[in-house]
């Protein structure tokens, strides 16, 4: 095996190769010509760009989880993708359970009553004993279940087969879609963008939750009928929504979800990449590189992720 | 041993009633008339206007953690109290991680954002790596300080001179108040009303806070000196501050708190009691009762707690 050469694709580059060098890899060289390394770690989109002239790819590792520009039909799949997981989960708990407190504590009713001066004790609401639903447990979900345990939450997952959390109380698939969501008070999804993940939170999905319901798609924007779920706020069936990601982003200045009520939205933030966190991981995988064992989260091109 | 005569004095004394009753404690008798009872359970206020009617009183089982109005040197102390611990914990950590999230999550922002319809991407902050220092460190604390632990923080507590908690990193006792204080993030108050604890955040503390910290009040109302708070927080001296709990409440309407920029006030509603709770409480205190052994939670009534 002759010296790897790595190439770092991403507009933290430069902490990147900083972080990278401060590690003192054995072997590894990090080099700025495309056309002369076997290893990427970068942006998705940067790397998609990239793949014409990257003639001796071996192997991209993803900075982020969401890796669509990458696994399009339309790309070659000729190297090892494995993407970022296990680092997300830590601040998507904050993001989650930050819109969760906010609403039952009544944050901003608290806030109301102070600007007018009213010494006014609303009925605080509590998570413990509540049922929290994650659509998809992958490593997100199972952080965010852990968290719900830590607040005594009640957790119910839906995934295609998969049961591996056993912070996951009770585990649905396939059909069972409708019954997953029966009674939950919160409804969160962490879904990839895939051709089974379109539009699954649909009418039904809406109309099955109570009206004191909350959503949270912290997932992909294409798991949302988008209709729907405006007219479920609009009508009061759903108590509040907060989406972090979007069909199209940015988010069309004529779509319907700026003027729909109960909406809390946030731009495709809810999870951060951390060079530090992202670094750790591309170590551990570069270790099992060299050393010829199977990496860490590799994306199956089919699937999607 | 004559059977055991109880009172309770509560707004929800129906449903501590029908909760006690529910349980079929061996030998308890619920009663109605303040003369005949040997054991009060209530709230520390009605059982303190009631004492001089309760001429055969043993014991008193609180369902506030806070008990000024018992412990109160004018008051006769010729009977066990007890108060309520190990309930506030839960709702508590909700309470003050929910606003802790909210101010890291910029909650407010993204609201201003998305009301002008702009697709910002505002950078959070995150708990993980940040340190939360408890001021008091009881069973409140102790919740309080794994919650931190859940969301990856450092924890540091203040206390006389227990170090009873796994969770926290550092203890800091006695003189060492600004040492403790020195480069938090978040500082927590959870402390007892007592002589020791009268403005106990005071100038010195505040100035020893970082201008980006948060100041969080959810003990008592006397820790905390007004007029360096509302000065620090309309300097910029401090980020925020979250009062649940004032020297007078309701908070008088000429209070300078109402104007002071950067303050969020909830009225004295972080930790809410729950009948269930407090009814298991009494019944495991009751079982220790009968039995003649030491019950949990005896207030010493010179400590104040």
């Amino acid at each position: 095996m002759t010296m790897p050469k790595l190439l770092i694709l991403s507009r933290d580059k430069d902490e990147y190769r900083r972080l990278i060098e401060s590690v003192r890899l054995p072997d590894l060289e990090i080099v700025v010509d495309p056309k002369k390394c076997d290893i990427v770690l970068g942006e998705p989109k940067l790397v998609r760009d990239t793949l014409p002239l990257l003639s001796t790819l071996k192997w991209v590792q993803s900075i982020y989880a969401g890796v669509e520009p990458l696994v399009d039909p339309a790309e070659r799949h000729d190297y090892i993708l494995t993407n970022a997981r296990g680092v997300f989960g830590e601040p998507m708990s904050e993001y989650v359970f930050g819109y969760l407190l906010f609403f039952e504590k009544k944050i901003l009713q608290r806030m109301k009553s102070q600007e007018v001066k009213q010494w006014q004790r609303p009925e605080s609401g509590v998570l413990r004993g509540k049922t929290i639903g994650l659509l998809g447990v992958g490593s997100i979900g199972a952080h965010l279940a852990s968290t719900a345990k830590h607040f005594g939450m009640t957790v119910r997952g839906y995934t295609r087969e998969s049961e591996e959390s056993k912070q996951v109380d009770q585990y649905f698939h396939g059909k069972d879609l409708l019954k997953f969501v029966d009674g939950l008070d919160f409804l969160v999804c962490i879904l990839p963008r895939t051709q089974d993940t379109n539009q699954i939170v649909d009418k039904a999905v809406l109309e099955a939750l109570p009206s004191h319901a909350i959503f949270i798609n912290v997932g992909r924007g294409n798991a949302v009928d988008d209709p729907a779920l405006a007219k479920a706020l609009n009508e009061g069936k759903l108590a509040a929504a907060v989406l972090d990601v979007f069909e199209k982003e940015p988010l069309p200045e004529d779509h319907p979800f700026w003027k729909t009520s109960n909406l809390y939205m946030t731009f495709h933030t809810s999870a951060i990449s951390y060079p530090e966190d992202l670094t750790k991981l591309f170590v551990e995988n570069y270790q099992l590189y060299i050393e010829g064992k199977p990496l860490k989260y590799i994306v199956d091109f089919e699937r999607g992720y």
